[in-house]
């Protein structure tokens, strides 16, 4: 490892300079990703900042990251800020386990979190059909949730799905504001093709990002992948207990 | 196949009389199953009665099960009683798909469906403690449910878990009344092995049968599963609609 890109909330730039000058010192090659991804190849990147820089930065880049947060631990994020001294001896030692995350494949787009069918706040309730290959279910609702285990501690746990683990090998599928008593998640094995039909045309939101009203859309399981670099005594539970209060132990 | 048994709730005898004539008729040997597994082995168990009966006779054979049950279908049934006629049909033509449910092992116990920990009455509320490969959650609740998804449209539906397709190799795991918001469920890869530890000993209940009282399990997938034969243009969704209008069309 000899190149280490930086991607930083703006609101964090004097906390990647800090980062910056104590890797220069270290021996490695540091580059700022946030405006494009350059010429350069980089090793690794450092990504500051919440869940939200994270998903944009996994968006931008190829190679493995790590996540700093400043305060307490995010759910991509296996370092805070206060933490990085830490974090360079895990880097001397390798210290990392490798943490696979994958995409949804949406049409010709990707996300990692999840894919939003929404109706227009005036628009009528959409009819929704959800194909895959043992049959398919009929939603009359505001939209439709597809919700990656990345994705699954996100709005999709809003909207009342459950927790996935990061190594489930599924999706979880959860209707907005159905009508009648449809409101349970389905989860559906990742190996499966989910078709989606609309009576209507409405708004496709991926990882937040709107991409036009469609009436149709084929969901699958991406190649693409990001690579989290965690510590090997990184825990799970701990940012869900953390962030969430759930499956922690009040006193 | 050469030898059939029929294990049936004992409301439906004068149908199973029936099944037996029609079955010895077409040059099959047909045994009786509910009283023990006599030492005659059977090809083919059909189960006739509701889910109830499915997972009692799920525990006792071993060979594959095919369940019909009155009015509409079980989640566990592939055909109604009405459907015979078609049934003999997809037999001769060996018109079927396998479709395979693993079982829980608790300890040294089996469970199809779900593993229930719960308190009794008057007892007071539990620390639960879970613990899998990479973290644990803590819940003060009356008990926890960990269901198959075999099981995850049964008791583990009723506690608000969500519903997991028959090929999803996960296990759900949801607390039953939790103290604070601790309610939602938890998918976790059945490559895993769970550890519960209660604070007091509490009633362990697998598939509705209670075990004593327990203060740890392990749990594990089983290598022990059943084999349900099902049509070739069986649709899994379809009972799902049916019996829980999820999912379903009203006009």
């Amino acid at each position: 490892m000899k190149t280490i890109g930086i991607f930083y909330k703006p609101t964090l730039k004097d906390i990647a300079e800090k980062f910056k000058k104590d890797l220069l010192f270290e021996g490695f090659d540091v580059v700022y990703c946030n405006e494009k991804l350059l010429n350069i190849e980089v090793d690794l990147t450092l990504v500051l900042g919440g869940d939200g820089t994270f998903l944009k930065a996994a968006h931008k880049v190829k190679n493995p990251l790590v996540g700093f947060k400043g305060g307490r631990l995010g759910f991509l994020s296996s370092y805070t800020l206060e933490d990085f001294e830490k974090f360079l001896f895990d880097l001397k030692e390798n210290n990392f386990v490798k943490d696979r995350r994958f995409f949804l494949k949406v049409e010709k787009f990707y996300s990692l979190n999840e894919l939003l069918l929404i109706k227009d706040p005036t628009q009528k309730m959409l009819d929704i059909q959800v194909f895959f290959q043992d049959g398919s279910f009929y939603f009359h609702a505001d939209g439709l949730i597809v919700s990656t285990p990345t994705g699954s501690t996100g709005y999709s746990l809003s909207l009342g799905g459950p927790i996935l683990l990061p190594n489930v090998s599924s999706f979880v599928i959860t209707p907005v504001a159905p009508q009648f008593l449809a409101s349970r998640s389905i989860i559906i094995p990742d190996s499966e093709e989910v078709l989606i039909k609309l009576n209507q045309k409405s708004n496709l939101v991926l990882d937040g990002m709107g991409f036009g009203k469609v009436s149709e859309v084929k969901i699958k399981k991406s190649k693409k992948k990001i690579i989290i670099l965690r510590p090997k005594d990184y825990d799970f539970s701990k940012s869900i207990k953390e962030k969430l209060g759930y499956g922690k132990k009040f006193l």
